[in-house]
C-alpha cells in the first residue's frame, strides 16, 4: 500500500486533490471525506440553477461527459474512497490522525494518514441583527440552500424578495430572482456602492444602473437592523437603517468566513485575517498537513497583503498544486491577483487587481483612465460597447487593476484576463500600450479598446490628458459649477442644448480651429464627445491656444448613457 | 513655425503617426502623403467589404463618429495637411528632402523634412508564372482592388473562381466570394495545409476541414503553372501541377512584399528579409527617418530573428511609438510575438509564437499538446468547443506556440491574446497551467480550457501522458497498425464497434478495474474519449498495471470529429 491521504472537504479543491493525486500516484490510498451527502459539484453554477438556466441539481454534479460524481463514480473511475456524510472532529497531528464522526450513526472512528489536505471551505456570515436565523431568512452556500430557494419560488408565492449584500452572490442571486421568477427585489448595501470589495465607482455605477434598468431596488449606505417575522402569514418585516418593507423571503449574501475551526484547535497557523496560513507549496505550519480553497489566505500579488480570495478558480488551481506537492513534485502557489467576472442581467463585469480606492489603501499613488469602445471593428456590423478603467502607480507606471463592463461577456473578460497576467508580473502601463492582441475586424479593432485604455493612461500620466470621469462629471454639472463644450456634430448636440440651454455650448470639433475665440477664456469647461478620444484631442488643441481650463470627460455620452441613463433622455 | 514632418503612406501607420504627432506637438508642420486618392482606411475590411458585411466601401474609411477620413478631414479636424495622388520619388537624405510627383499633373517639387517617416506599406506579390498579369487575374492590396471584385461579383456573371494562395487573406477572401456570391471557389496552395506560416497541422486541419464544409474544394501541395485566357469569352483556364480548370476570376493572395525602393536607393539599411531595418526606436539607419508598419522587418520574440509582419495591429501601435519619438520622447517597439486570428466561416482561427515546425527549425526542442474543452462551464447552457495546441520547449519549459479553433470567436481570441503575454515575457509552462483566468459559469470553467492545455502539456513533458495527435492517430489508424481502446460507456462506442469491427476495444472507464485482464498486454493501443482527459486519466491507470504501450488521442473524439468528420460518420 502506498501513501495515506486524507482530504476534509469534498466540493472543489478537495475532489481537484484525489483525482490529481491518483493520477500521480496509483498507489495511493486517498480517502475524501464531507459533511455533506452531496459532493463534487460547482457551486458557482447555484445561482444559475435557482435562476433556470440549469434545470436539474445534479447538472452541477456531473462529469462533462454526464456522469454524475457521487461515491461510486469516485470508486470506479477514480479508485478514489469517498466517506459522506462524516465530519472531521479533531486532527491529533502527533499520532497523524484525524478523529471523525459518522453523522448518520453518531459512530466515532480515527483515520491514520501520511498527509491531510485542509479543504474545509467557508461558510456564509449571518450578521448579528435580530431575525437574520429565521427560517426564511436563507443563505445559498450550497446546493441545500439551493434547492430551498428553488422549491420556494417554484410555490408561485414570493412575490417579494430581499437581497443582503451587493457582492458577487448578492448580484448573482438578485439576477436569479427577479428575471425567471419576476420576483420584486431589493438589494441592500451597507457601502456606498455595489460590489465594493471588487469594483471602482465608475464600472459600479454601470452595474448598479444594470440592477436598477431591470427593477431592481437598490439601498446603498444601508443597514439591515432586525428582521421580523409576521406568525400568521410567516411574511418578513426588514427594518433597514432608511426605510421598513415586507417581503417573502430575505437571501443573505452578507460574505463568506472562512472555516478554520479544525485547524486552529490543531493550533495550525492562522494569518491576520483569521484563514489558515500556507505556504508557496500549499503547506500550512504542518508539513504533512496542507491546505487550500476557501479557508486559507492568499497573497494577492498587487497589494502584497494576505487575504483569503473565495474563488472556485483558484481552489481548483490549487487543488492541482497540492497534489503534485504531495506526491513528491515541486510546485508553487505564488498568488493571486484576484481575476473575477459576473454576468449582471445583460452585462458582463469583471477585473483584477486593485480599485483606485484600494490602491490608495495600500500606500500606491494611483491614477485611471477609463474608456469606452466597441469591441470589434467599428465598421464590422457586429460590436458591442465595452467600458474599461485601468489603474496605475504614478511614480513606478505598474498596472494595478483593471475593471471591464460590456455586453459582450466573451470580449468583457478576454480583456481583463489578458491584463491580469501583467498584473502578476507587476509590469507597466507600457505594456498595456503595446499588448499584442489578435486583429481581425469581427473579433478587435487595430487598436484594441484595451491599448487605447493604455493610451490614455500613458496620456493622463503625461499631464496631456486631464481627465474627469463619468461619475464626478454627474456630480459636478449637476452643482452647475461647470459648463460643457460639446465637440460633436450640431445635430447631435442640438437635443442637450435644448435641454441644458446656456450650460451647453456646441462647437464640432472641425470648426475648432476657426471658431476659438468663442470659447471663455477662463472658464473652467468639460470637454465631451461620443466615447473620449477626440474631447481629449480637443482639449491638447485647446491647451495650445492657451484655454488650460478644461477637463476631458473619460468615455464620453457613452460613459455617461450607462452611468445615468436619465442624464441622456 | 515647429518641426516640419513628412510621412511617405496613408494608410495605416502613416495617419496615426500624424495624429498622434499632432496631439503631442501642437506646432509640427505634418504633411502626409500618398500615391493613391483613397488614404486612411481599414484594409483588414476589405475581404468584408468584398463579402458583404460591410455594404459601404466608405465605412472603412470613416471615423467611429461616422466622418471621413478624407483631405478635409485631416485639415480641419486634426491641422494635418494631405496629399494625395502625389508619389515619393527620392529622398535626398543630405539635404533633408523629398522629391515627389504629383501624378496627376506630372509636376515635381521637393518637400523638406526634420523628419521623414517611411509608412510604404507592402504589395501583393504576383508570382512569375504565365498569366500571372492577365486582367481578371485580381489581387486584394487596396480599396481600388476591393471596387473591382465587389462589382465584377455583382454583375451577377462570376459562378467559379480560384483562389491562390491559402494565407489569412486567401481564406479570408475565399469566404467572401463563397459565402455572400455562391461562387464555387477553388482554394490553390503550395505547401501542405493552409495557413502554412501561420499553424501547425493540428489546428491547420480544422480550418481545411470547415472550408471544405463549406463546398471549397482545397488543393495542397499545387503548384499554378499558368493561367490562359479565353479570348472570346474572357473565361480563364487554371493550369496546376495537379489539375487543370476553368473559372471567371483568380484572386491572387500568394503573400505580400514590403515596398523599400525609396528606402533601398537612399541606401537605408535594409534587413536579411530585404525589408528595411529599424531600431527599437523605429528609427532607420538615418536617424532623422522614421519607417513601420508592412515596410519594415521586426523582430519575432520568440525566435529572436528578424521578418516583415504584415499586420494593421502592429502598424497602429508603431505609429503610436514613432509619433512619441519624433516629438522628443522615448518609446520602444520591442518586437512582437505574431498575435494573429481570421474568421472563416463558422469558425475563428487564432495564434500567436510559433508553430512546432517553427520551433523545430528556430532551433528548439519543441512539444505540443492538443485540448479541447467547451468555452463555458460544461453544466452552463450556452457553450461552444474550443480546440487548442499549446507548443513548449522540452529543456526550458518556456511557452513557444499557441494556436486556437472554435466557434465563439471572442473566446478564442481571449485564451491566444492571454498566453501571447506570456510568450512575449519568455515564460513557462507553470503560467500557462497558472494563469488566472476570470470564473463565472456563463464564460468559463473553474479550469479554463487554457489552463488544462498548459496543465496537459505539463503531463507530457513529465512523462506521464504520451500522446497521439489526431492527424497522427487517422494516419496510423488507416495503416491499421493499430487498435483502439474505447473508454467511453458501451452506447457510445456501439457505432465504432459496427464500423471498426475487432479494431475497436471498448472497456467503459468505470469497469477498466475489474477488466484490466481483457486488454492485450503486448499491443500497441490508442487510448479514445470524448475531449481526452479520461483517456489520460486511464494511460495512468494501465501504465500502473503495467500496460505501457498506449498512447492517448489528444482532444479525444472532439478533435478527431473536426479533423476528419467521415471517420465519425
Amino acid at each position: 500500500m502506498g501513501k495515506k491521504v486524507v482530504i476534509i472537504g469534498a466540493v472543489a479543491l478537495g475532489p481537484k486533490v484525489a483525482c490529481r493525486l491518483r493520477r500521480l500516484d496509483p498507489s495511493a490510498e486517498i480517502i475524501l471525506l464531507d459533511r455533506d451527502n452531496l459532493i463534487s459539484y460547482g457551486g458557482c453554477g447555484i445561482p444559475y440553477y435557482v435562476g433556470g438556466d440549469i434545470n436539474d441539481i445534479e447538472d452541477l454534479q456531473k462529469t462533462t461527459a454526464h456522469v454524475l460524481r457521487d461515491q461510486a463514480f469516485f470508486a470506479d473511475y477514480k479508485g478514489i474512497r469517498v466517506l459522506t456524510r462524516v465530519e472531521a472532529r479533531e486532527i491529533r497531528r502527533r499520532e497523524k490522525r484525524v478523529r471523525i464522526c459518522h453523522l448518520e450513526t453518531g459512530r466515532e472512528e480515527f483515520l491514520d494518514y501520511d498527509k491531510l489536505v485542509l479543504a474545509t471551505g467557508a461558510r456564509a456570515v449571518r450578521p448579528p441583527f435580530p431575525g437574520a436565523d429565521l427560517p426564511r431568512v436563507l443563505t445559498v452556500s450550497d446546493l441545500h440552500d439551493a434547492e430551498t430557494i428553488k422549491k420556494l419560488m417554484a410555490t408561485g408565492k414570493i412575490g417579494k424578495a430581499a437581497v443582503i449584500g451587493a457582492g458577487a452572490i448578492g448580484l448573482e442571486i438578485t439576477e436569479a430572482l427577479t428575471d425567471l421568477w419576476g420576483v420584486t427585489t431589493t438589494l441592500i448595501e451597507m457601502e456606498d456602492q455595489v460590489l465594493p470589495t471588487l469594483l471602482g465607482k465608475c464600472i459600479a455605477r454601470v452595474a448598479a444602473k444594470e440592477l436598477e434598468k431591470h427593477g431592481v431596488s437598490l439601498l446603498l449606505e444601508t443597514k439591515v437592523m432586525a428582521i421580523a417575522e409576521d406568525g400568521d402569514t410567516g411574511r418578513l418585516t426588514v427594518h433597514t437603517s432608511r426605510t421598513t418593507f415586507d417581503v417573502d423571503i430575505v437571501v443573505l449574501a452578507a460574505g463568506v468566513r472562512p472555516n478554520t475551526e479544525l485547524a486552529r484547535e490543531a493550533d495550525l497557523a492562522l494569518g491576520m485575517s483569521g484563514a489558515i496560513s500556507v505556504d508557496r507549496r500549499l503547506r500550512t505550519s504542518d508539513p504533512d498537513i496542507y491546505a487550500g480553497g476557501d479557508c486559507i489566505e492568499v497573497r494577492n500579488l498587487v497589494s502584497g497583503e494576505n487575504t483569503p480570495m473565495a474563488l472556485g478558480s483558484l481552489a481548483n488551481r490549487q487543488g492541482r498544486i497540492i497534489a503534485t506537492n504531495i506526491s513528491g513534485g515541486q510546485s508553487h502557489f505564488k498568488g493571486t491577483v484576484g481575476t473575477f467576472c459576473l454576468k449582471l442581467f445583460d452585462f458582463a463585469i469583471s477585473k483584477a487587481g486593485l480599485t483606485y480606492r484600494q490602491a490608495r489603501e495600500t500606500g500606491f499613488d494611483p491614477v485611471y483612465a477609463v474608456v469606452s469602445q466597441v469591441d470589434h471593428a467599428h465598421f464590422y456590423p457586429s460590436s458591442e460597447m465595452l467600458y474599461i478603467a485601468l489603474v496605475a502607480d504614478r511614480k513606478s507606471r505598474k498596472i494595478l487593476g483593471i475593471e471591464a463592463a460590456g455586453k459582450n461577456g466573451d470580449a468583457v473578460k478576454a480583456r481583463v484576463d489578458t491584463v491580469a497576467v501583467l498584473l502578476r508580473h507587476g509590469l507597466d502601463v507600457d505594456e498595456v500600450c503595446s499588448l499584442e492582441t489578435g486583429y481581425a475586424p469581427p473579433f478587435a479593432s487595430a487598436m484594441d479598446v484595451i491599448n487605447n485604455a493604455g493610451n490614455a493612461l500613458d496620456n493622463i500620466l503625461a499631464g496631456s490628458n486631464r481627465p474627469v470621469d463619468a461619475a464626478d462629471f454627474l456630480y459636478e454639472f449637476a452643482r452647475k459649477t461647470t459648463r460643457v463644450l460639446d465637440i460633436r456634430g450640431e445635430k447631435e448636440a442640438e437635443p442637450y442644448k435644448e435641454k441644458y440651454g446656456a450650460r451647453w455650448l456646441n462647437i464640432p470639433q472641425n470648426q475648432l480651429r476657426r471658431r476659438i475665440t468663442e470659447i471663455p477664456a477662463d472658464e473652467p469647461l468639460f470637454l465631451l464627445c461620443d466615447t473620449g478620444p477626440r474631447s481629449y484631442e480637443a482639449q491638447v488643441f485647446l491647451a495650445s491656444q492657451g484655454l488650460t481650463n478644461t477637463r476631458n470627460i473619460q468615455g464620453g455620452l457613452a460613459m455617461i448613457k450607462v452611468t445615468e441613463p436619465e442624464f441622456v433622455s
